[in-house]
């Protein structure tokens, strides 16, 4: 995919004071994106809080944006759903948040107030879900406006480290509520994990917490392989040849593996999950499926798996912040590139070519935080 | 289909001492039964019981065999994996049951020593799990051999009716385990079961147990959901139209229900459960399917599912005793037919006919037990 | 205990308007209660709701309050925590609830947004919890300030029952959390309840959404086990001859009781517990204490037992709710007197004497909202 | 205490074949115990297993027995409930286990069969429990005859080291078990173990699979303290000086920790705990409590608590030997002394005066197993 750069649309902006003009990535309709002027947001609703971004990162979803995959997103939205940020402004609704807080923004947002947010589940809030960067303007600006500020920001805890924490605005909670939750990964288990990308490794990092025996990391490439392999991984499988499910099995002796989580969203690796669960097993799907897959309930009726699907609910924040702070998570290790925040276009065309580049996460550093010829690598 | 009567093998059976024969009813091949002599079963094993069957049924799953759909069962197999008895003898190893005690026989052997027997997963015993009637003789029989008497055999409670009690065999633990504990079915839930057959109807009484607020039956046959409502049910809803997803979803305001308990085994069952289960809703496959199906996981990847399926254990039997009696649940609610144990045969023809009959279970009771001309009703 | 009429302190609120005055029971020290003018309520907060009292009841924390067992609560305070209303006024921040709008009021006041909130443990809400009537005026009154509305009233179904949704405001979900879901009550155990106060029987009415095969009610009073009788128990115990845990023990063959639940809060019948529960089992506690207990840690450190307390969440009252609406609950079983608001004195002496008079709950009903002559039976 | 020395009661045995005679460490009565000779267990049920002792230790348990504490225990009993040993001989009835398999002992017997086993609380098994060096001669002996064998033997895994799998015959699965199981240790917990002797340490060891960010270690010896750091403490607290509560609540900020796991059994450690427990934490009791203890209900009533109390039913033995195969857990770490068996009584010595000789865990090594000389350390 090779983005079109498009001439900023300044003349619209042009009569704004400079205060209330701000840079953003923005889409344009599949394949195009710009670094551009946008208004600055301003409070609409009494929820709301104006966040000014110091970290922000890129995150595959955002790839499939581009792509056209989710038509749902138009033309003029800024993109992004992870940062880190100073509170700059707050609805007369919020209590949680005062000016000059440092934030997580959760990718979902949650006004704690509905059915489903009462119940946890904040990915199906009737107000909110996933809408930064989808249908809302997004993080990859220098300001954002969070609606329902008070179910959606984290306070950014004293010593905390952007790069590490803004992993928790989206990749860290999703490969472990998805993943690891959904998939009751216990001490002793033998675990699963199809796809090495950024995901799959987050579910690797945070699998860990319950100690399983061992983990199979499966996935076609061998240096994303390598990496899975540092991060704890104890058994590599490339899949390139098609035996992987044949290689597990054998490994585990045809018992198969207590839990399958599948972490590209494709019906080949789904088919691996069912493939090499045990009886009495859990799938859990963390990818993202575009189409339909087939599901053998000829072989699994009496298999007494479970399968779950989930849509990161974020709620394992505070979790997550104590096990970082505790250093038994070290989330900067899926970081492997730095830009300044007015890069972000060559940020994605790093991130875009991840193989290649060698890419899990790419962080975005707002250069007016930190000098950026600094916290450029 | 029409099965076949054969001439009874009684030549082979002729130098045998009255003692050492008896009546069975006798897979043939797909099409082909017979009720004719056997040999009595003996000890083999230390851990054996030899039962005498006072009380016996017919279970969908004898039909499939009947279709030719399990080639695993072989001519000559005797058929049924569900009955009450009375031990006649034990083997060395058996401690818990003795000669002349009354008991249930589980379709589902268990050794209690393995590592899925220990877990509670007896279906998965890896000496055991369901073999009676499939690959080892079963219950349509004047005497069975029990393996594992320990493990599959359960005390019939003084006071107890034979013919509610046999349907703690097999039907009621799987509508039990299978449909409403995987489907973690609670206080004012909304349920729908699809399928009104004896199992469906099995899900639907138990789970009543956790006060549902509402429970959608869905069949093609009005008789069968006439039974339904008779049972509890809420809400009927005939599928002939193809329309029943799209009602369900405009009854509950298209929430979807929390808990879609399949209990046919067919794609476009299936189908059903996943258009109408809620975000984050359950599937509790208790169907057995011969064919893979569809799994919409481009719809269902973020709605927050999980998906259940298992052969039953019969771990519940104990906690189904309890239940009955407390008189919270009457098994005998199933039973429409009554028939002589020689008269399987007859029973066969009527269960075969089940839609036309109007039969759920048919009970095959032992003549030598109670008068036969008493219990045929 | 004679509560002492006190003479109104209307001359402190003659200057204010007709319409800014309303009538409330109003605590003035142990033993000295008084239906007398109080100004109305205003909003203070943006979350705020004035809700107007339809309907509202009597609880016996409200007489211990009264005897000065709750030192927190002082001279003046309106008490009630429990009631039906319609929302008046609504401060800027809510936005679940809307003037005219028909509401439960649960005793529990929750912000939603802090930790123990998003947990769901609303009882321990770091901006409320239980303080309605205690450290806030409470709902005894013709109006009441609701803070947190969002977390802390819920929509009064159409066609729902006044008398029969009070119950949902506390005493329902007192016994279904505390006792039936801490106590985990199964389907087919036997299940001990000491006290057939309110509470009790509330625990007794919840407790049948699992169907558990035995219910033991254990009181002092023959007249209140009468009652229990006719709500569902099984068996009924008179512990006056301090006899009733061996009787439980007798019964249940020297195995004791699955789940234990304490609805009294006294050591002894905390000691009665501890006496009849099974190896395995759990003791769930709903009583309000005011000492410590002796617990048999040489006696019960080896038995695998669970023991729980809670103060009520209220999280379950949309549960309570599907229930109520299936039929499966009928809360207004509770209910044995009705009395105008303006007679809250005497619907005091009545609760207050409830042995004598055979008082279980008491429904206070607004005579603006009918005719006070036709509801008082 | 100081053990008397029993002369040996050779001429009862002086009769008895070479091989028929074994050494055992025998006790007779309150301060008496004896390493002497005894009679060679034998096969007496078909479910018995003889097995040779290559390893055992010495449990806190046994010295408790030999103050006394268990009138139960009776003259002439050989102690110990823990060892790995070699099947020398199986009754008709044992499957699992073949004569020549190495073998993990379980302090606890199970048959398997009764209802308890079938729930996994082999603790309470009807036929067996805690027997072994209590009702039945126990494992510090040559020989040792192991009923219900299949239940209560573990295969010991090739490769395995004596040392390390010998700590699961008790203190791992108990320290797991009543303590990080039953206290639903959990990622980012805060956790406080009251008692870093060897079964604190077992519960410090295997808290650490759950990954809590922070564990407070609790305890009146230095020393052991120290060993905790070493093995993963967060905190340290001597709790001489009375103020351990006050300590961690202050540490905690007020809040009060997670889960508190008692491991002494005393009423004041008890007391910590529940001072300082947080609103919704846990409870989990793992010592052997000989009186009871003030349970402040008065404060707890409204606290959300759950307070457990368990006998080890090595359920988890399975789990165990994965995670110690996988690396994650070094059960070695608890071995400080190592004695040839021959030299039992030393080993007392040494274990009995724990604190002076630093010992945790001794290990009794089979000399005709290995060269004694190189053994002890």
């Amino acid at each position: 995919m090779t983005p079109v750069e498009l001439a900023l649309p300044t003349t619209s902006l042009a009569s704004l004071k400079p205060s209330t003009v701000m840079k953003a990535l923005v889409y344009h309709g599949p394949g195009k994106r710009a670094w551009e002027d946008k208004p600055r947001p301003a409070i609409r609703e009494p929820g709301d809080a104006i966040v000014r971004i110091t970290t922000s990162t890129i995150c595959g979803t955002d790839l499939h944006i581009l792509k056209g995959d989710l038509p749902g997103v138009t033309d003029g939205r800024i993109l992004g759903h992870e940062g880190i940020g100073v509170v700059e402004q707050v609805g007369t609704g919020v209590s949680e948040f005062h000016v000059g807080d440092k934030v997580i923004i959760s990718c979902v947002t949650a006004c704690l107030k509905c059915d489903f947010c009462k119940r946890g589940m904040y990915s199906h809030c009737r107000r909110g879900g996933w809408i930064l960067g989808n249908t809302l303007d997004g993080t990859q600006a220098e300001y954002v406006r969070i609606p329902q500020a008070d179910g959606s920001l984290y306070k950014f805890p004293a010593g905390g480290d952007d790069e590490a924490l803004v992993m928790l605005s989206d990749i860290l909670p999703t490969g472990f509520e998805c993943g690891v939750l959904n998939g009751r990964v216990q001490p002793g288990d033998t675990v699963a994990i199809i796809g090495a990308g950024p995901v799959g490794l987050a579910v690797l990092l945070t699998a860990q917490f319950y100690s399983p025996a061992a983990i199979f990391m499966i996935d076609l490439d061998d240096k994303r392989l390598a990496v899975a392999k540092n991060f704890g991984a104890t058994t590599l499988v490339n899949s390139t040849d098609g035996n992987a499910a044949h290689l597990v099995m054998e490994m585990t002796k045809s018992a198969g593996v207590d839990v399958a989580i599948e972490a590209v969203g494709l019906p080949d690796t789904f088919a691996i999950c069912q493939a090499i669960v045990a009886a009495g097993g859990r799938i859990a799907n963390v990818g993202v499926h575009g189409k339909p897959v087939e599901l053998h309930m000829e072989k699994l009726w009496d298999r007494n798996i479970s399968l779950t699907t989930r849509l990161v609910d974020t709620a394992t924040i505070p979790m997550l912040l104590k096990v970082v702070d505790s250093g038994k998570l070290q989330p900067s290790k899926l970081v492997t590139h730095r830009f300044a925040l007015n890069d972000t276009m060559k940020a994605y065309d790093t991130f875009g070519n991840a193989a290649k580049e060698g890419a899990l996460k790419v962080i975005l550093q707002n250069a007016d935080e930190k000098n950026a010829s600094q916290v450029v690598v």
